[in-house]
């Protein structure tokens, strides 16, 4: 890596921290910023330069990663005009997570403003930085991705451009962000219903770690299925899905335990019933949600 | 196996078809009943004996396996005078799936009328029966479920006792379906949203299959620090759990669909950061649920 082998880290959580030892060790002069002073220490130890400002921070390489909380907390500092203008011909690859919509705003500011824009998620811990284990997804142009992988990659793990359309990596994000929040609520609720029936959660442990394992071939059918308008429930009609929630849902509320999210998932299986598609099995939900929604984006 | 080696199912769906004919094949003098009739040509040819009602059926083996819809079903049959008075001094083991109360009445009401009583669930697709991928699981008094273990064995997988209390398989089946079905919705709701945003199934699924594959050891973590009160939210507080989950539901709701299970989930954790628990983790949710809980049952 040759003169562009700078790079500047604005934000300096645990993952920011994470990302800016990382580019420390790796021989890339590293600059580092956060709106909170006192985080850089350990940084400056390592040998990255504490800028003094986040325009001098900006200005001192040609990409910079930002790293922050939310998307309002990026803009608060990258839109302030001493900052975007030093920003100006530069590159931002934008590792905070927010929704596509708020990629896509990003990336529309940073047209009008000369500035060019890569949106990124990195979907494991802050500890997975810098080793095989660390999964990124990146969006957005892709001669700019190609331009700057050889720095990104310094990170360790997996990089993989998921597309142009800038609102593409916090797309995926979202979605599986969805999955596994969904799921945990799952957990969290059955350890309650469990332990109100004299389980501990140690005892329900292994039997639940076996649901989860078969949880990948299932999602991997049912996908072709689902791109495919194929919701055949064979063995499994969502009826027989309704069932079972009902009775999860009597069990919880017997024991005097909300079971509002389980409520909501059989709302959504019991109107697919009610429109006539009770054989299908429970995936069919998907099309039921996908009918409401807008055309394009 | 000596003379008590025979054994009656009574209910021939899926399920229980496949049980009959597992039964059938294990060179088990088996009797079958359905009460619609038609579904016992091919255990027959197998050597089934067919029972002209369901009483002569229960009557002909000293161990009578019941695999119905619910226990409304069940009930639909075992209760009526004739069948309950065959019954008298036999054993009835109830693999029909329903809730941990169904199966402390009907262990009630088999008592009232000297019937032996074992409670069990199938917790794998009737394809795996005979086969050692069947998973059962058995609640109710151990003597007995030693005594008719080797009848039991006959359908092959693994076979575990939770316990006396007659209502504790259900209850794990009822913990185990409500984290699996809450995934599921999950993923459902992730495809509805990946769809919005042009993101294909099949594209999503070597991502989702990448969640799935990270909730098991997740799951096991957990689950100790709930035994121990630990809710320790180290590295992943719930109000960054919290804010996720409202990323979710603003894209969600941006292209239209329903995001009422994510909205069910966040409330919970909303309520926790109320509660001034917000550095703890999302599992700290269990405690606020059971927290509701009636004490004992």
């Amino acid at each position: 890596m040759s003169e562009q082998s700078a790079v500047t880290v604005i934000g300096l959580g645990p993952m920011g921290r994470a990302l800016a030892s990382t580019f420390a060790g790796a021989d890339l002069r590293s600059t580092v910023w956060n709106r909170t002073p006192g985080r850089d220490h350990e940084l400056v130890e390592q040998g990255a330069i504490r800028a003094r400002s986040a325009e001098e921070a900006v200005a001192a390489s040609d990409l910079t990663v930002v790293c922050v909380v939310d998307y309002d907390a990026a803009d608060s500092v990258l839109r302030r005009d001493a900052v975007t203008d030093a920003l100006k011909g530069r590159t931002v690859v934008n590792l905070t997570a927010d929704t596509p919509g708020r990629a896509r705003g990003t990336a529309a500011w940073a047209a009008d403003h000369g500035i060019r824009y890569l949106d990124g998620v990195i979907m494991t811990p802050a500890v997975t930085i810098g080793t095989p284990d660390a999964v990124f997804i990146h969006s957005g142009p892709k001669d700019l991705y190609r331009k700057h992988l050889p720095v990104l990659e310094a990170l360790g793990g997996a990089h993989t451009h998921l597309g142009e359309d800038i609102g593409r990596a916090a797309a995926y994000d979202i979605a599986l962000l969805d999955i596994f929040w969904t799921a945990m609520a799952g957990y969290a609720h059955a350890l309650a219903v469990a332990k109100a029936e004299g389980i501990t959660a140690r005892e329900l442990a292994p039997f639940a770690t076996g649901i989860g394992a078969i949880l990948p071939p299932i999602f991997e059918e049912l996908a072709e299925g689902v791109d495919n308008g194929n919701f055949s429930g064979e063995g499994n009609p969502i009826t027989s899905a309704a069932s079972s929630m009902a009775h999860i849902i009597h069990t919880s509320e017997a024991h005097g335990i909300d079971a509002g999210v389980m409520r909501a998932a059989e709302g959504l299986a019991r109107r697919v019933i009610g429109m006539g598609n009770g054989t299908d099995g429970f995936i069919r939900v998907t099309e039921l949600l996908a009918e409401t929604t807008d055309v394009g984006r």
